[in-house]
């Protein structure tokens, strides 16, 4: 019981941090790209809610995770106007640093969350896996589109979707072995998020196409 | 009932008229683009009806206007076509300062209905006062994004979505005292594009963010 | 019966050809911007399916082609990795022109199809119409936006979408003399096909406008 508390409580820490990784990224984005307040605020939450929205419009679910805990878009838009009142691009780009872990973690949680919500549906493997990659990494690719740019994760060649992809596999197999779901989640999770922190640590980055 | 047949009737009109004015903003991109004429049908199109639809697509709804209205494509398809006949850019650009106005009562209508389609689905207030943003603000979003420009909305310093955004919060209070459903919808359309007016009227723009 | 068989059998080769030559678009895009193996993969899958995927969200349609179809999410997996270690943008260079034929097959029977899902929603003619077009054609449109591009089919004046709008007439058109739906269908995909071919072949272009 009171572990099971400790656990739960651990998991919202989790994914608020994530989530806070997503936003700031998009925050950091806006102020590159001198955008107004508006534009700050938007592509903020596009960039921290955009990949879960779309698996959601993809698989047909509702409430969106901001509908349901609608707070947080109160959250973000303190955040966003606290930052632009205090902040500076190079605080920012600081912080980008730092939200490398974070960040991490959300790769890790939101593939694994998302893939799971798909093989409730009773989709095949490699769809399940899919949604947990546009979880993890579609409100990056929203973000950079909004601010005409081609996406990051698409040509950075740093393994981003990589990690979320061999994540989700993870869970479709320990799901298929018969794993409860908390320790399949949790597994998926570690190893995607793991392999990001390894990406991050080592510098690997995806071969090129000499196209 | 003469009355109502009346304000029915202006209401049906004003909308028109406001469509017209986020379709010409389309077309006027389109021409600036040089886009072929299915280009100039299709951003035309995505700026009148884009808002709405996204809205009906995260609310989960349907009929989209178009679709019960399937005549609007048939207007939209000759206005596109007599235009590419008629007009020259330089028309358009006239044409674009004396839409100003109508755009203004667009964005009134549109985030007053925008907000009290998800109140009556029972959302969250601040959710409901983003629908109404979307709605009026994301037409215009989705056609930058198609001709490859960061949004105006998101960087021009205007303040637009924040005249939808206060109309919306109208909405929200008038219904939560209890205000009959045309009083709260015609009280908050006359704040938001009321706001908007005194905007162009005396240039009035969003703080910088030095980031 | 053994003719049915045939037919079937031929339908279902033409569309999987249809939809290689669609996902080659996307794979010849992802491979000019320089992408990287993710983004080679989304773009190729986005350039396959993106048009029927958009066309089911707003019908509001499940499951998609690719759901439904999982094991072609593997064949583009395997078509992206081999073409990464095999070719070159000069070999996709040339398959591209010899793409534009099975490209032509594709507007034709997904234009027809996807007229023909919205006419049997009970929808008006000129959405069913739209619907088709969107089919055929925003699969491109998606992949140009990904690619931070004006979509080719916006502003290349050769005839793309207004083929599979006639050809979503003739489905209309045939539905409404009561033809039987295969006749209707084959002959709505004939004839869009077939003018997508006269216009690669006398380099037919829309008029410009002198905006």
């Amino acid at each position: 019981m009171w572990n099971s508390a400790i656990l739960s409580w651990l998991h919202i820490a989790m994914e608020a941090t994530a989530t806070l990784a997503f936003a700031l990224s998009g925050l950091l984005e806006a102020s590159r790209k001198k955008l107004d307040p508006v534009g700050v605020c938007i592509v903020t939450g596009l960039a921290a809610f955009g990949g879960g929205t779309l698996r959601d419009v993809l698989l047909d679910r509702r409430p969106f995770v901001w509908v349901a805990h609608a707070q947080w878009l109160w959250v973000l838009l303190a955040l966003c106007i606290g930052a632009m009142f205090f902040l500076r691009t190079r605080h920012l780009e600081v912080t980008e640093r730092a939200m490398q872990w974070p960040d991490a973690i959300g790769l890790g949680l939101f593939s694994a969350s998302g893939t799971q919500l798909a093989l409730a549906q009773g989709l095949p493997a490699i769809v399940a896996v899919l949604m947990g990659v546009i979880t993890a990494a579609f409100g990056g690719v929203l973000r950079d589109i909004v601010c005409n740019e081609i996406p990051r994760a698409l040509h950075d060649h740093s393994p981003y979707a990589v990690c979320a992809f061999v994540g989700g596999w993870v869970l479709v197999g320990a799901t298929a072995l018969g794993w409860p779901p908390e320790a399949a989640m949790a597994t998926a999770a570690v190893v995607g998020a793991g392999l990001r922190v390894i990406v991050l640590w080592k510098g690997i980055s995806l071969p090129r196409w000499d196209g």
